[in-house]
């Protein structure tokens, strides 16, 4: 943008949000270059900060008007690029948008602005006997895992942000307050408004607030890690326990690389083996009976002992270790970047899928833990590369790409939780077909006919 | 459509289906107006009966070179109008996509074709010891339960055809079929292409394919019947038994005038008081233990003695009673017409919703049962409506106008199952704002610009 245009539009914010909510500093601008991704960095040219849907309203009338590109940002925790400002223009940082609205214990749902954090959400919640289980590790915002389509450890019970939000309030391209939804748990009046911007990734709409089912805390909770002797035992034992429909709370895999990461971080002394953390919720009756079958299942399968944690100390040992993966794997190479890939495929086939990303991950003499929310098909490769060596970067590239290749092979998706950002975009024609891409530039010409929102994301 | 334009269609229909598979008999025709709504039936000029997506395809490529309405048909039994041929032209009716295609019992998923009805599917999956949950009464074509966005009884455990739809093969208007997505449990890879046709009834294309989740057969099925001193005795317990988590897998109320329709009916001696129908599913110890619970609630609101059956026999004995309802209530009063509508309320004002309706038919002097899909917030009103007095008519469609504002002034929506086809469009600029229904428009116009498949439903 030339200065002077860009004057231009800060003045305008400037009348329209007041000067302490507009930031043109290098610091602040950088704050919202990148996220927590691995994919380049691009400075928004002015972060804006509005407080309430009417401000966000009169900063995307401003762009549109001005032909600015605007970029929302949450917590700045996505991973695939998608709050990197690639042509600059404005910034839409949430974080005032931080009030909890309205909650109802009866109609078990919550209406939050969309810069209210996961743990800010929790902490109001928990004293009340419900919570909200999208867990996607980062405290993210909602309207972050909103628009990337979030999950985590418990959708393989409680579902993804997909089927946890009710309502959306969304501005639009042309400045329109959209609320998507009504309150009522199910309906069927027209189109699904709520979905269109579900993982929409900031390209079709502003997310300002978000009603969301939430859920009585359980009575009871059991956890526990057990180790298995191979990948496919591991897989194995997940299967059974879900074709039985044992609803498993939680069922993480950590492969034998991870477990030495997470062993070495947190001084623990779990073998070094393919091994599943499991959470059980229900009343004690019920969880003592899930886990027993699923402790049957897992000595057929040929585990080891189940180690188990009922306190809530011990559980937040134990999962803490599963959450500090990310950091335990950089550990495993001090002064590397972790390049994390994400697929999703059909549970018959993850055995067979991670097995074949391990084999070639060792071929090329690299070092990359894998981790997976096994209940769902979704695993994650986290790439420790070394800054200083692009060629291994390349190669780390290369080997991501044939993952994510092979995952939409065998009928799954080249991201179950990352979103597509400018990192993945170029697998949607290969996953959706020429005719599903063309339908989604259809969607977002009939929403976005300037292009301003969040350009250059999602599509090809 | 002239006669000229129409035999110049049907000879192009010929062409690429074969005569056998184009109709244009008035018995045909004639089956193929109205469904099982209430309003106005309106004739196809020609049916047709595609045996694949690809002459689907040739089907909609032939309506759109020609400009001529095209109705998509499954099993007739929509509630709202959604198959009336408002403006004539080509209706076609899915009845030969009968196949299951695929069945993963390891992934949980099934892939059908769009003709397939709920009871073959049913019939497939059983043996196999899997199921589909999705109930919505009616032996509807599954592509007919994706088209209205289908829910039922079971609905409150395992969701709606929005939550169980795992991805759509659909032939656009522009003619291309688009596979809406992965057999991943979970993407966040681009829009959400399949909620988009969910709930579309048919404005935004074809159907032709489905992949469904499907879920384990319970080990153990226990359904009971339970009387209530009121309605707010009713509702109280089926909140309290949502907030505690109990998963209970069906929680039915019929209100006292329907429990009186089904004792005639079924020559059954229930109390003629409002009253929950309930399903539990899983282990045996776990359907023991919620049965022991809700009944514990039931007690202290105030409730009769459960009256049980854990038998297939009894269970389905006890179930059909639930099921005739509809049945039930026209015999109420020989010779009416049943007026079924649908409205869906955060559970919080679902009593205080069901009252107020009561009230106004009670002192319009009019017989309408109550039966609601009570641990989602849904309740239909069943009016029944003599044929030959249009005055009654118009007093019947006046007060479920009020009971559709009604819902949504409280939160709710004007229909929690039944679509919108042309009964409810007049709603929506209510529930949705105006900025909303645009929205909706905007959609439509990027899809479907020439306004060809299913004109003159769900947008006002």
């Amino acid at each position: 943008m030339s200065t002077v245009a860009l004057d231009h539009v800060v003045a305008q914010l400037v009348d329209a949000l007041g000067p302490e909510h507009v930031a043109s500093t290098e610091a602040v601008r950088a704050q919202h270059a990148v996220g927590e991704s691995y994919h380049h960095a691009g400075l928004p040219d002015v972060v804006v900060f509005p407080g309430s849907t009417e401000e966000a309203v009169a900063v995307v009338d401003i762009c549109r008007e001005q032909r600015v590109p605007l970029v929302p940002f949450g917590a700045g925790t996505s991973l695939e690029g998608q709050v990197v400002p690639l042509q600059g223009g404005v910034c839409l940082d949430t974080s005032r948008l931080d009030r909890i609205l309205r909650l109802s214990i009866e109609d078990l749902d919550v209406t939050v602005e969309a810069g209210v954090t996961r743990k800010q959400l929790d902490a109001r919640l928990r004293p009340e006997g419900v919570f909200f289980p999208v867990d996607p590790g980062a405290d993210a915002s909602i309207g972050g895992m909103v628009a990337t389509g979030a999950s985590g450890t418990t959708t393989v019970r409680y579902g993804a942000m997909r089927d946890n939000v009710l309502s959306l309030t969304v501005v639009t391209p042309d400045g329109h307050v959209v609320r998507t939804r009504s309150r009522a748990r199910k309906s069927s009046a027209g189109y699904d408004l709520t979905h269109l911007f579900v993982a929409s990734e900031g390209t079709l709409g502003v997310v300002t607030e978000a009603t969301l089912r939430i859920y009585p805390t359980p009575e009871a909770i059991s956890s526990a890690v057990c180790a298995f002797p191979s990948l496919d035992a591991a897989v194995t034992c997940v299967i059974q326990a879900i074709q039985l429909g044992i609803p498993v709370a939680r069922i993480e895999l950590l492969d034998d690389v991870q477990m030495d990461a997470v062993n070495r971080r947190a001084g623990l002394h779990y073998p070094v083996a393919h091994t599943l953390f499991l959470e059980f919720h229900g009343s004690t009756a019920e969880v003592a009976a899930q886990a027993e079958e699923v402790a049957a299942l897992a000595r057929e399968n040929g585990s080891g002992e189940f180690s188990w944690a009922t306190s809530e100390d011990e559980r937040r040992t134990l999962w803490s270790a599963r959450h500090q993966a990310y950091e335990a794997s950089l550990a495993l190479r001090p002064g590397s970047k972790g390049y994390i890939t994400d697929v999703c495929v059909p549970i018959s086939e993850l055995a067979q899928s991670i097995t074949e990303a391990r084999a070639e991950i060792d071929a090329a003499g690299l070092v990359a833990p894998i981790v997976g929310h096994v209940g769902d098909g979704n695993f994650h490769v986290c790439f420790l590369v070394d800054p200083d060596r692009p060629q291994e970067l390349d190669e780390v590239r290369a080997l991501a790409e044939r993952i994510a290749e092979r995952a939409i092979a065998v009928g799954g998706t080249c991201t179950g939780e990352h979103g597509v950002g400018y990192g993945k975009s170029k697998f949607l024609p290969l996953e959706h077909g020429d005719e599903g891409v063309e339908l989604m530039r259809r969607l977002k010409a009939a929403l976005d006919p300037d292009g301003i929102f969040n350009p250059g994301k999602i599509l090809p």
